[in-house]
C-alpha cells in the first residue's frame, strides 16, 4: 500500500458514470479515500447521467405523501446515499457526490475512473475538452474492446486519445451486484504509462510496453508481419511533484478493498481483450452444454477458448500482451470461469440449443431484441481474422460465428477443434 | 497419426482395471486397435477382478428364466459386450476381452493401461513380476499422487518401478460415464521416456526432462534447497526394432477418439500432480459458494488455487514440471474446471457451510462415511509443506486445511488470500 510522502497536494478523484457498475467502482473508491486521506480527498465527485425519478414503493426511503413525485437521480442519490434507479439497496458512502455536470465533477481531479457504456466515451471526451487537468490520469472500467475488420483499438486508448491523458484499464471477474454487497472478489488493473520527464513535461520517450498500450492495428501498417504497435500520439504532461505519483501502489489503495482485492499489471491490452473474448468463449460453453455433452465438453470448450485468448493477444499486441494476463488474473481465466457458469451470453446460446432456435430468436423472446455482447464481437473478431486469412488459426471462435450464421452446428465443434494444433 | 511402417510386429494392448473408468479406456483403445489393425493387435485384453454378479431386472440381457443366477463378471463381459456392474448401458467392442487372470491378460503385450484403484498397484505389480515383457511401456490413468509429509510420488513411479519398465500418466477433465457415451471430452496423456540405447537394452542417459519423471522427494535429499530428482534405478530394456516406435504419436493413435481428444505432453509430474491438487481447490470453491458469495468469489479462489498448482509443480518438481501443464491442459485447468462445478468435493464442502456442519459430518450422512478425495488430499499436501515450513507460501491450500480442521472460518478466505503475493 501507498503510504504518506512529504506531499503538499493529494489527489482528487472522478468516478464518471453511475449505472450499476459504475456506482459500485464509486462506493469502492469513496471508502478508500476516506481511509487513505493523507494520499486522496475523501470527497470523490461522480457524474450522474441526469433523469427524473421517482422512488419505488419498495424503497425504505419511499415517503406515501411524496411518493408519486419524480426528483432528480443526483438529488436522490446525494440525499439518501443510494442510486435508487440502478444500484437499488445498496448504502453509498456519504463522502461519494453525484454530479450532473461532468465538466463540474471532474474539475481539479487528478485521478479519472471511467465506467460507462462505450457508445458515450466520444461525446464525453468532447464536452470535456478544456475541463480536466492536463496531467490527469484515467483507468477505464469499461469492458471489452472495439474490433472492426480493418483495426483493435482498446476503450483506454478512445479516452486516452480522446482527452490527452494517460488512461489504464481494470477488468475481472465482476459481477457488479455481488461486489456491491461486498461478497469477495479479484479484480486487475492494468497502468503502464510512458515515462515523463517530469521538468519538461513532456514524454522522455515511452517504457517499451507502454509504447503498445495504445495500439491501432490497421491493414496499412503493412499486413500481418509488419503488425506493430504505433507510438502514441499523445503529448503526456507529467504529474507534478506536489502529488504522491500515480503507480501501481497507490492505484491498489484507491482499489483494494477486504472484499475487492486487486492486482496491478502492465498489460492493459490483454486485460482489455479478455473482456472481450471471454464472451465468444461463453457462447461456445452455452452451445455445448445446451446439446447435452455435460461437464467435460464445457471444460474442455473453456480450455481452448482461453488458448485462443492467449493466442490472439500475442499475435496481434505482440510483447505488449502476456499470456500470463489470461491464465494467471482475475481478468483473464477467472472472468471466463464466471461468463461460463450463469452470464447471459452461456444462458442464451444454452436456451438456443436446447429449444434448437437461433440466438436471434432468443435475444428477441428473452432480452427484448437486445443483442448480446457475445454475438457481436464474435462477428467482429471474425471479420477481423478473415481479413488477415486467420480464421483457421482460431477453430474455437470461428466455429462459434459459423454456428451463429448456420454454417455450422454444434456437433461439428469436436471435429473443427480437432485440427487445433 | 502414427502410419504403418517396416515394421514386423504389431502392439499387444492390455487394460488392467475395470471399473467405471476402467471400462471406459477399454472401450476407446479397443475402438482404435480395431481401427488401427496396422500398429496394433485388435485383440484387447482387459483384466477384471472377478466376482460373482446377477444382472439387474432392468439390463436388457436379464433372462427371466435364469434372472436371479449369480454369473462371473468376466463372463458376463465376454457374453453381453456391457459391463452391467461398473458401466451398465454402454455397449463394449467385441475385440475387448475380458480377463479375470492378470498373468494371462498381460502376456505379450507391449503396452499396458493401468486403471485400477491405486490400494491395489503394489499387489498387482508383485502378481505381475517376470510375466510382463521387459521392454512393455505403461500408461497409468490412475488419478493423483501420493503425498506423505516426506516425499510426494506418481502412481505412474510406483508402476514403473514395481515392474522395471516406463510408465506414462494419462488425466484430464474426464467424468467417465460422460465419456462412456461418446460425450465429446478432452484429455491429456505425459509420456516421456529415457533414451535407451536398443543395442545394448539399457539406458544410455536419461533425457533431461524424462530423468525427472520418476521423484522421490526426501528431506533426506538435504532440505529444500536441494530438493531435486534421483535418477531412475530401472535398467529400462528398448523396445524392439520390429515393433513401430512407442512415441507421442503413437499413443495419440491409441487414445484420441473423435469424441475423446489426446493432447501429449512430456510433464508427468505436472498431469499427475494436476489430478491430486484440483481436489483442495475444489473444496475451496465448495466452502465460499456454500458461503453465499457467488460466482466472482468462486472464480477468485479457482484462479488462486490454479496458481497454487503451478507453484507447487515449479516448487517440488522444478523443471519436470511445466506452468502450461497446469494452465494450458485437459489434466490441468480444465480438470480444475470440472471438479469445481459438480464434482464430489465441491458439493460436499459447499452442502458442510449451507447446513453449518463438518465435513466428517457430511462424509457421514452422504458418501456412507467414505472420505472425499480433497479432505485426504489436503491433510497430506499440508503435512508436506509443514515439514518445509512452506505453509505460508501456500494460502489457499493452507486455508482449506484450516477450515477443515476447524482454526479458520469461510469468512478468513478473503484476508488469508490477501497476503498472497
Amino acid at each position: 500500500m501507498a503510504t504518506l510522502g512529504a506531499f503538499s497536494k493529494k489527489h482528487k478523484v472522478t468516478v464518471i458514470g453511475s449505472g450499476n457498475w459504475g456506482s459500485t467502482i464509486a462506493k469502492i473508491v469513496a471508502e478508500n479515500t476516506k481511509e487513505h486521506s493523507d494520499l486522496f480527498h475523501e470527497q470523490v465527485q461522480m457524474w450522474v447521467f441526469e433523469e427524473e425519478v421517482t422512488l419505488p414503493e419498495s424503497s425504505k426511503h419511499y415517503d406515501p405523501k411524496t411518493g408519486s413525485t419524480a426528483q432528480k437521480l443526483s438529488e436522490i442519490i446525494n440525499t439518501y446515499h443510494e442510486n435508487v434507479k440502478y444500484l437499488p439497496g445498496i448504502q453509498l458512502p456519504s463522502n461519494l457526490i453525484a454530479n450532473p455536470s461532468v465538466e463540474d465533477a471532474v474539475k481539479d481531479s487528478s485521478i479519472l475512473v471511467f465506467n460507462l457504456p462505450h457508445q458515450f466515451i466520444k461525446r464525453i471526451s468532447e464536452q470535456l475538452q478544456g475541463h480536466t487537468l492536463p496531467y490527469a490520469r484515467g483507468i477505464s472500467c469499461i469492458k471489452g474492446v472495439h474490433v472492426t475488420s480493418s483495426e483493435i483499438s482498446l476503450f483506454s486508448e478512445w479516452i486516452g486519445e480522446g482527452l490527452g491523458i494517460y488512461c489504464g484499464a481494470l477488468s475481472g471477474a465482476n459481477i457488479a451486484n455481488e461486489i456491491a454487497e461486498e461478497k469477495w472478489s479479484e479484480t486487475t488493473i492494468a497502468y503502464d504509462p510512458p515515462v515523463v520527464d517530469s521538468r519538461a513535461g513532456t514524454p522522455t520517450g515511452p517504457s517499451p510496453s507502454a509504447s503498445q498500450t495504445n495500439l491501432v492495428i490497421t491493414p496499412a501498417d503493412g499486413g500481418l508481419k509488419d503488425v506493430r504497435s504505433k507510438t502514441s500520439k499523445i503529448k503526456l504532461k507529467a504529474v507534478p511533484a506536489e502529488y504522491p505519483p500515480l503507480d501501481h501502489a497507490i492505484f491498489k489503495t484507491l482499489f483494494h478493498r477486504p472484499y475487492f482485492h486487486v492486482r496491478m499489471v502492465s498489460d492493459v491490452a490483454g486485460v482489455s481483450l479478455g473482456g472481450a473474448l471471454k464472451n465468444i468463449v461463453a457462447l461456445a460453453a452455452g452451445f455445448v452444454v445446451g446439446r447435452g455433452w455435460g461437464d467435460n465438453a464445457k471444460a474442455a470448450v473453456m480450455r481452448v477458448g482461453l488458448l485462443e485468448m492467449v493466442k490472439f493477444g500475442k499475435e496481434f499486441f505482440g510483447d505488449a500482451s502476456r499470456a500470463e494476463t489470461f491464465t494467471e488474473e482475475s481478468c483473464g481465466v477467472a472472468d471466463m470461469i464466471t461468463s461460463c457458469s450463469g452470464g447471459r451470453n452461456f444462458r442464451c446460446a444454452k436456451m438456443a440449443v436446447e429449444k434448437n432456435i437461433s440466438i436471434d430468436e432468443v435475444e428477441k423472446s428473452e432480452l427484448n431484441g437486445q443483442k448480446l455482447q457475445g454475438t457481436s464481437t464474435a462477428k467482429e473478431v471474425n471479420s477481423f481474422l478473415k481479413a488477415r486469412g486467420k480464421e483457421a488459426d482460431y477453430p474455437l471462435f470461428t466455429a462459434v460465428i459459423n454456428i451463429l450464421e448456420g454454417r455450422n452446428t454444434v456437433d461439428d465443434i469436436p471435429d473443427l477443434l480437432a485440427r487445433e494444433v
